[in-house]
């Protein structure tokens, strides 16, 4: 299908459509006929896919092992634990028969209303309540735990507004879950992963997030304390981009999960669970890509490299064909992921623009003076620079240009990020930073639920995290001019 | 928890509970607190991860990319392929609310009755109508084909019995949806993934499989023609194992999948459909183990070797440790699986029991004497022989044992298979060995359904596949005398 440039909506016009024309036409994804559910196409689960490498070894590092548990959860597993069920059991997709007839009337096929269910099931938004009823028959004492769980698996939930990768009613993602002897274990275990996603964030990514804590109002449901990373899109919006729990014994209790401890005494066990989800593509699309469309890191591209040669006629096709081809060869054995694009059917201008769509790093184009004098032309898609370099030495090259790439698209997101973090002291500069800027706003808060839902209300900006790395400073609170100790970090997000 | 090997039903006193135990026992898998559905434990899902890995590189090498669809499916998308629907929509998870309310009087959640779907939305059993309903839009021309997609997914089918990982509610499988311009491509792809699946269950699985057709009694729901890999258990059943389907222009003409041909003419989309799921798991544990338990082939294992130190006091058990460790290093640089089980709070004997019935196929101890003399005791999983062995030269030994147990498993299962497939020209004598041997029966068919549907209602065997090298030979049918040109394969099965 014709890739159609013309019609990618400019990001400074309207940032919404740009978002969604980049994902639709750089074949990432697209909506599908059920409501608020996408069909991930090839290029986007390339991409995904190589996320759940990376991410699973990083797991695996850490001592995790993958289970899988069930699609359904009994509805009554929600009213367990008291805070889960008013934070997600509400807006979900509710299975309450099993079986389709013929429609008597000839009408296709209808529910059978003999098949309905005893007690309805209900389609996993979220796996906590099942996996705690299983991990009750998987531990006696101390001697089965730690219990370092993994599962990677799709959920629902039912979302009113959805949008591409950022917010669908299914989405795929992983859990892990944990269980532990110790309250301090689990609080370690979940630092840890929040650290993981970090790492994984900004090394594969080139996405600089900041670690820190949730205020009480926009914890995990169920959670004591929730930590996040928190990314800036391009448009001076934050993204939550992972999440690490600590869980107390709060679903140990509510599933009655106790263990034998060291001192052979019965005691609830201590857990976490922490999650990244299809969301982190739309923070990857959102973060680098321009008016030209994606800039893909190196580290995730599906392809690195396109290699296209310029020619007229066959004869000057088949010239080409042979030089790029070994050209080719040699950067795959270097472990570089090539495509040789040699359509007959297309220009070549065409296909530079397809591939500035969809964000693969080099380019290279080989033209008939190219052969004659062993010269190559190269473009890199980060900065769109081109110059005709020797075709010797060019796997080297291109080899160093990846860890250049990545490492420029990584420092341009942290200095716009860093030029976003705007200290508040007024409510003044307050809603102007909000409104003229945007941006994470560092700003002092009294500690008061009442004061962030106030906050919220007056301006559509909610506290993102309390930073891990935040130094005490004695201040008045933004709003209500109360005390407070330190800066949290405010902004309108995704 | 405890492994009480003690407990484990014998295979030839109750065959069906011998799985059951063998299954839960060693950890592979449980039933969960939903009905039909399965936990996948780690180790269980360990080996179903290895499988995935090489399949999906299997799939890649022939070309396939992964995407991903939706989990639901609209009810009237079923209703679209007259057969498709005879076979599929029936008993099947249905979605009818997407939300819950808290009972008004105070009695947890329920179901909120404002929140009913237009439509049903159906858990996806298998996902040919929301995917051709998809490709509709990726096609136009003869240039967008062919369309090679395979997807990672669960599935749902609502089984009224069932049995861990062969026939559970939800299942974990691959399909492959392609897309092709011609009648012959299509059949050549259909014939190319059966031959990766009998390649994978062979070389990898140690599972002898039988290729051939279904009857047209036995094909899947909306198919011109299925071929399978047929294997067979140590029960005597059968067992389908993979499937691989030319769906012709079934779908295309459901979905009004159209693309202007090399002459510019509008023609329906040939396409193919295949799949494996975790259902091989049960497969795999049900061809090789025997009463001491699993019995994993060397490629598939989590943990190919597992040493284990004896010894007596704090001391014995530092110097044991020292030199196990330095083992396990030399074996892991050589690309072995390993794991050294050091638990100070179980007996060596335990150990031993515990690792055979998770089927790890070397285990090696090390004891005082052994510490002394430079030697090591050597175990086979596959054939229980044990021998004592120098250190030096253990790594290039246990490598080259890998090899050997890997095509012994396969030999001692295709021995047994080759065995149990019994030619038969009488009624008389297909009932005789259908009761009295069972296995694979080869036998003439008069090739009508009715035929076919009969001998099922007398024997509960069905025509498990006539197998693509069936020679020509006339005969006559051993449940009617009518004339038939092949003998095809009867079986009871799974």
């Amino acid at each position: 299908m014709a890739v159609e440039l013309k019609d990618l909506t400019k990001a400074d016009e309207n940032y919404s459509q740009w978002y969604n024309d980049l994902v639709v036409k750089s074949g990432l994804a697209e909506n599908s006929a059920v409501r608020g559910c996408m069909v991930i196409k090839p290029y986007g689960y390339a991409i995904w896919e190589k996320m759940h490498e990376v991410l699973d070894g990083m797991f695996k590092e850490t001592g995790h092992q993958n289970a899988y548990f069930p699609l359904f959860i009994p509805k009554s597993f929600f009213s367990k634990e008291a805070h889960h069920v008013e934070g997600f059991a509400k807006e979900c997709a509710v299975v309450t028969h099993y079986r389709l007839k013929n429609d008597p009337e000839g009408k296709g096929i209808v529910v059978d209303p003999d098949a309905k269910l005893e007690e309805e099931l209900i389609v996993r938004p979220t796996s906590e309540t099942i996996i705690w009823n299983t991990y009750r028959n998987w531990i006696n004492s101390y001697r089965d735990l730690p219990i370092l769980c993994n599962q990677w698996a799709n959920v629902v939930r039912w979302e009113m507004r959805t949008r591409l990768f950022l917010r669908t009613a299914e989405f795929l993602w992983q859990e892990g879950h944990t269980a532990h002897e110790t309250r301090e274990e689990a609080i370690e275990e979940a630092t840890r992963m929040i650290n993981v996603y970090k790492k994984f964030a900004e090394e594969w990514m080139c996405l600089p997030v900041i670690v820190g804590h949730k205020s009480p109002n926009e914890r995990f449901a169920g959670a004591e304390d929730t930590l996040t990373i928190e990314a800036l899109m391009q448009d001076g919006k934050a993204l939550q981009s992972g999440t690490s729990h600590f869980l107390g014994q709060n679903f140990a209790k509510a599933f009655d999960v106790k263990f034998a401890n060291r001192e052979g005494k019965l005691e609830y066990v201590w857990a976490t669970s922490w999650g990244v989800s299809t969301r982190l593509m739309g923070a990857l699309i959102m973060a680098h890509s321009d008016n030209n469309g994606l800039v893909i890191p190196p580290k995730l591209a599906p392809v690195q490299v396109v290699l296209i040669p310029i020619y007229k006629g066959e004869e000057q096709l088949a010239a080409a064909r042979e030089r790029l081809n070994a050209i080719a060869d040699g950067m795959r054995a270097a472990g570089l992921r090539v495509k040789i694009d040699d359509r007959d059917n297309v220009r070549a201008g065409f296909k530079f623009a397809e591939y500035e769509l969809k964000g693969v790093p080099v380019r290279l184009a080989l033209g008939q003076r190219d052969l004659e004098n062993g010269t190559i032309e190269l473009v890199r898609r980060d900065t769109l620079e081109k110059e005709t370099v020797p075709q010797e030495g060019i796997v080297e090259r291109v080899t160093g240009l990846m860890d250049e790439i990545q490492h420029n698209i990584f420092r341009k997101a942290l200095e716009y990020r860093d030029s976003m973090i705007t200290k508040v002291d007024t409510w003044d500069e307050f809603v102007d930073v909000l409104e003229n800027k945007g941006g994470f706003i560092s700003a002092h808060w009294d500690g008061t639920v009442e004061t962030e839902v106030a906050i919220k209300e007056a301006t559509k900006a909610t506290i993102r995290c309390i930073p891990l790395d935040a130094e005490e400073e004695e201040g008045k609170c933004v709003f209500t001019g109360k005390p407070s100790h330190r800066r949290v970090l405010f902004a309108r997000s995704y």
